[in-house]
This record gives structure tokens, sequence and C-alpha cells, in this order.
């Protein structure tokens, strides 16, 4: 019989995390405060423990994993790589499909591989609570997983919407002995000033973040965490990669294309960065960051100096962005309602050592269903968007006749997200262009630096 | 680092279900007739393939899994046994705790185990539709995720208040390209008597079994499938017990009690009927059978014969049962909620060779959270059930100081049950013993052979 799982031991588990910025061809741009200088790692100890900052502005090629992090790694890492046979021969490809499944975490994506090396970090700072926002659920219930384990208090503010939408997201933080806001509140000056102006805020991520941030900032045994965008995240994010370079040389085989659907970048960057190495070495491999067309930052945004948040607290980072003040379209892939992206991620697509492309959502979908028809695993609406993309590098194979390597990063199930699915199949979902008008707006939009 | 996760290969999954009818003391009573003569394999031919009949009267010790169902067992099997670091560490106990996490099916339990091997014999045999009923959904889940893998169509019964109640269960269904009707239907003669007489029924697992049954008798190339109490059933879920003693011999150990919940029985039997041939070769290995109080079949029922539906419509057989008019009260572990067992396990037990224990609702819930707080995955509520024995059995541990090793089957994952969470955090879940009064009512009620 063929083999369909790729499976690594315990022992293999990485001990050392990836970090991009050691085989970048340029240095990262800097990070920039609101006078337009340079941000110094101290200004961000107030909300970051300086082993965080430290990785944030790394140039070290490896950081170690600590034990503690590697044995709640262990609850559900290595992650299986899959040999997609079934879904190959529904297509009718010479191409081989391989996939990675990140679904198998507590959580259901690869959002607590981050996570467990935060609230470890934030420990060992002597932190006692940490604050972070979230929307659709899913960086929230990472964190809240987590917590528990290393003995910190999560408070999480959930997008209120989201809140009321997804309740089962939120019982699972619940589970996890999480404390879960509906954002805006009353618990924090941000919040009061929205409630004041508008009652019945429905809340943003924006909203949720000066939130979580306040709360951080305003006491010193409390951080915050972010579930993406941010260099450490991504760094954490690589023990996808590096354990399915593993997965590859012991089926001997080495994909021709990766993909990963891209939001804020983590997802990408952990799947993508640890075989970009190999690139730097002369191998060829071609990268593929996965966009929604309605949210098309890399194949459509500006190359500038932006905020990371939507209301402009954060310090000025140098990304593609279709200006902090864009307002998603309600598309069901919430992970990827970003208007900005990592800006390393940004930095390599913008010199040309990556690409991207953006895929509308009912095909997403549709590839979503094709592949929990031949698989089985019933995808979120993120990860549809690389499996989207796989089907067609795979279907321009069978095009051609080439028989190449595809391989993409399954980052989670979609358990939380069968509302979607519903809504796929009662043909309620729909196709979202993002107008060039407001492309072309967002460049007067961008703060001046 | 401790190991965590006790890992097979896939070319270690088991080749042979094993039929514990060849190590049983006595041969299996006798299924009965409406006449009370014993029923003939042929008379079931109408529903059921010839290969699934002759599993469900063989007295061979092996029977081989065919290739291609081993295939799709790859795709998520074999399932990890974890030994529980953590909850141990939590509880403070010398005794070991493993469990074997059957969760990491599409479809999220064990139930995908016996619906592939259903679903390949049907088609060997032809048949182009499998008609099934669900209540949860657990059952209904697992054969549509297998019916589009081997080209059948699938026709789903789900009890009309679970649809209305559990929808993203019938989204799954769905997604997997299942046909899923709302039960009592206008479909068949069963479902359109019962709307006459009441057009709001919520209808009941009972008259979801007549509608799929009804729909399978009379259309020749229309089968049915069930999901649990059948000798096959059990049968084909031996795999876990299986690969959990290969799993046992890779770490040098061995279980003192093996735990599982006890609905229908297939659970149950397929991890412990494996560790019965060494109890019956003299290995010391205690195998307990766990139930809801407020469903306790094996613990307080009568050893008699009976109807397997809540109709009368099925052959009888002989089993503790509490009465097939027995009403479950709404506990939220919906796959306990069944008036009868196994026959397998009912005369297992009632030869002393397997021991059973009741838990009541509130404490099952309990135990799950500390289990998902500790060990991270969120059980479903009828792995709680085993969850909180095998915490009882590791408390008396600590309070005698033996170090024994505990094993529980974790089922399946909570994913779809988050609303049984939110109402046990909000102390809405009540415990409810089954009163005496009723139990001996229903020994007035069983059929008269």
């Amino acid at each position: 019989m063929n083999q369909t799982k790729i499976l690594l031991d315990e022992s293999e588990i990485p001990t050392h995390w990836y970090n991009v910025v050691a085989d970048m061809p340029n240095p990262p741009e800097a990070v920039l405060g609101p006078d337009g200088n340079p941000v110094t790692p101290d200004a961000l100890a107030a909300i970051f423990p300086e082993s965080l900052i430290m990785q944030e502005v790394s140039t070290e090629r490896w950081i170690e994993i600590p034990e503690a992090v590697r044995e709640i790694y262990q609850l559900w890492r290595p992650s299986p790589l899959y040999r997609a046979h079934r879904l190959e021969a529904a297509l009718g490809t010479p191409a081989k499909i391989y996939y990675k499944y990140e679904g198998v975490s507590p959580a259901g994506s690869h959002k607590p591989n981050t996570a467990v090396a935060q609230a470890y970090y934030n420990k060992q700072a002597g932190i006692k609570k940490l604050s972070t926002e979230t929307g659709a659920g899913q960086w929230g219930s990472s964190l809240s997983l987590v917590g528990k384990m290393f003995g910190i208090e999560v408070l999480v503010y959930m997008v209120k919407v989201s809140y009321h939408q997804k309740p089962f997201r939120r019982s699972m933080m619940h589970t996890w002995g999480a404390n879960v806001i509906a954002s805006p509140s009353d618990t924090t000056q941000a919040g009061r000033s929205i409630l004041e102006k508008d009652p019945d805020s429905p809340g943003s991520l924006g909203i949720a973040i000066s939130e979580a941030v306040e709360v951080a900032a305003s006491s010193p045994d409390t951080n915050y965490a972010l579930g993406s965008v941010l260099n450490h995240v991504l760094l954490h994010q690589t023990v996808i990669g590096l354990e399915a370079k593993k997965q590859f040389e012991k089926v001997g085989d080495y994909p021709d294309v990766i993909l990963a659907p891209c939001g804020g970048g983590s997802n990408f960057g952990g799947v993508a960065f640890p075989f970009l190495a190999d690139k730097a070495a002369g191998k060829e491999v071609r990268l593929v960051a996965v966009e929604p067309t309605s949210c098309p930052t890399l194949t459509r945004g500006h190359y500038a100096y932006d905020f990371g948040d939507s209301i402009g607290m954060t310090p000025l980072l140098k990304m593609y962005t279709l200006g902090h003040d864009f307002v998603p379209p309600g598309i069901h892939a919430g992970g990827l309602r970003y208007h900005g992206d990592s800006a390393l991620v940004s930095q390599l697509y913008h010199e040309g050592l990556i690409e991207a492309v953006a895929v509308p959502q009912v095909g997403t979908f549709e590839a979503g269903v094709q592949f929990a028809q031949s698989e089985g695993i019933i995808p979120a609406p993120e990860s549809n968007h690389a499996i989207k993309a796989a089907i067609d590098e795979a279907l321009k194979c069978k095009a051609s006749g080439e028989s190449k390597t595809i391989f993409f990063n399954l980052s989670g199930h979609g358990h939380f997200d069968m509302a979607s699915y519903d809504k796929y199949f009662s043909g309620e979902l729909e196709d979202y262009d993002y107008p060039q008008e407001a492309i072309d707006a967002a460049l007067h939009n961008l703060p001046k630096v």
C-alpha cells in the first residue's frame, strides 16, 4: 500500500527555530516610532518580555527552543505530513501533492506553536497575566490553551460581533480557563470611549487590540501577546517548515512549489522560511503566499510604512498594506482579513524571493469541499485558500503533463466554521474584488515618514 | 524529555480484526425472531450484505481487514497512544495514565473505523446507497465521510430535534456529500404515520431507525448501516485495542485497568476485547465499561431478551436492558443514551469477565475540564465518562500509594458539543439517577420469549 502519512518521532521535534533574517539579502527595514526614528527595543518592554524583544531583533540563524516549550509541543507535534493520494486521483493529475496538517493541535490550528513560546517567556519574566485580542477566535483559543499550562491568567478581548456569532470558540476559551470579554467593553478607557460614542458598536480587531494593549501597558505583571505579523511570531512558526523538511527527506522528495495562506504572515512564514534557506543556497523552490482577492495585500497593496493596527497606536512597519483604515469585507476566512502583512514577508516579496497569488472566496470553498470529499479532513476557510492554489497548480501539471511536487500547509480544521460551509452550499457566499479606488485612496492616507 | 505520544507506523495498522467470540467461555446467545426461534442469517439479507452477516455470526478468532479498508484507515490510523504526564501531575497520583485518542479521525471519533468497513463490504455487494439514522450526529457524520470515498450515496435520517439543535453536524454531512433528512419525514410510511398523528413530532432514534430500515428494506440497491451494538460493528472497532497492545509493548508497559464509555458497546468492545484475549490466557487485567447513572444499562438493567430498537421492529437480542420503551433523559452524552447494550458486552458482563461502573453527568464534565486544562484536548461528553472513571482510579492509587497503569479510550473530541460545556459552566447541568420504579416496570414490559 502507498504511504499516506509521513510521521516523525517526538525526538525529531526541532531543537531550534530558524530565523530567516540570517539569510535575507538585505537587513530588515527598521521599525519606526511616531517621530519617524527607529524604535528601540526597550520601548516595547512595557508589553513584551525582554527575551521576545531580543528575538524580534535577532539576526542569529538558529534560536534554541526551550525544553519546556518542546515538552508541550509533544502534545501534538511533530504534525503529520500527508501525501494526498486521493486528491491527486480525484484531479487526475501527474503532480504529487503533500500537505502538512496543523489542525492536530488541541486549538485546531498552527497558532499554538507561538502561543506556547510566548507564554513560556512571559512566565520566565515573572508575568502573571497575558492580554490579547481575538476576532474569529483561533488565536484567543490558542493562547487560552497554553495559559493554564504555564499558570498564566489569560484575558481575551473578543470582537463583540464574533463573541455573539461564534459562541463555541468562546466556550473553548472558557473550558481552558480564560477570561473572555466582548470588545468594546467598559473595562478599559479605549472601550469606554468607543461605547460612549456608540453603545451598540459591534467592535473590531483594532478596538480589541487597543483594549488588550491598554491593559498590558497599565499593569506591571500583565503583558500583551500577538498571534501573527511580528518577527518572533513567525520565528516560532518555523517548526512547521523545519519538520516538513525532515519529512520530505524521509521520502526522498522535495517540493517544487510551497503554498500557504497569508494574512498576517505567520502561517506562510512558518512553513516557507526554512525552505528559503535552501533557496538562498541555490536550490530551486517557489514559495507562494496565497491571499483572498477581497484583501489583496501583497498582490495589490502599497509597500510603505504603516501602522500595524487600524487606529494608529503601534509603531510603523514597512510592509505591504491596503491602508491601516482598510475596512475588510465580511469574508469567511477571518484570519486573512488584515490590512497589512508581516514586515519580513513583505520585504522578501518586495525583493522577489517569494511570490503571491490572490484567489476568490467561492473558489476556495469549492476547493475545500473537493478536499474534504477526497482526503476526509474539513479544512478551515483560511486553509481553503492554500488548497485552491494547490489544486490550480496540480491542474496546470495535468495540462502540461509535468509531475511536480506541490506542498501546502493545511493550517487548521473547519470544525468551528461550518456556518461558512452552510453559506457556500446555500449559494450565499460571494466573490469580492477589492476596488481599485480604495487601493488608490489608501496611498493618500498612509502616515508620512 | 518524557515521551508523550506512542506512535505506530502505517505498516503497523492491524491486518486482522479480533473476534472475541473465539475466546468467550460460552457461545453467544442466539438472536431470536418474533416467533421466538433463532433468526437465520438470510433473514437479514434484505438490509445487510452477506459478508457482514457472516461476520455477525463468525466464530473465527481473526478476520482479515481488506486492503482498501486499511488504505482509508491510513488517513488517520494508527491513532496515537498518549501518556497523560500532565494529568498525572495535576492529580498528584503515582498511577500511570494512558489514553488512546480516536478524535484524530476526520469525523472526530472512533465511529469511522466501522463505517469504512461497512461501506467497503456494501460496495463489494453492488450496493449503491446506504441509509442510516443519527441522533447527535457522530455516526451519521462517519458514514457520510466514507460514503463518497467508495462512491456510495448516503442517506441519513437525523432526529428532528438534533437536526435543528446541532446544525453543524448536519453541515459536516453535507460537506461530505450526504443527503440528510429530518426525521420523522414524509419520505417513508413510518415517518408519514408519525407525522399524521403528531405533525410537530421532535423525532426519536427509534423513529429514525424505522425510516432508515424501511428505505433499505424496500429498495434492492439500498442497504442499512448501524453504528454500534451489532457483533460486526464491535469487531471492526477492535483495531483500537489491537493497536493499543502494540503501543504498550513499545514502552514495555501493560494496563492494570482499561476504561471506556459504554452506550451500545462498540467503543468499549473495540478497546477492551483484544485485551480480553490476554485475560482468557490468564493475564490479570480489569476491563471496565463506564455508563451514565442516568442510563445505567449494565449496572442496573435486566439481562433478558429485548428489542434492539424502541418500537419493536428488530429481532430480539439477549442483553442488559432498561426496556425498549425506555425514555432516555436529556443528558449530553447522546452516544450513551441507549436502552440496551451489545449482546457480546452483555454476555461477558453477565459471566463476570468484565466490570461496569456508572458515573454522574456533572462529575464527567468536571473531569473533562480538568483533562482539557492539563492535556489540551477538549473531550466529547461520552469520553468524559471514561476520564471521570480514570481519574477516580488514579485518586484511589494516590490514596493507596499504588502505581497502577490506567488506560482509557478518548473516543472523540468535543468540538461539536461546546453547548454542553456552556451548560456545565453556567450550572445548568444536572445529575439524574434513573428511578428504581422505572427499572422495575421495565421488567414487566419485556417481550415474552
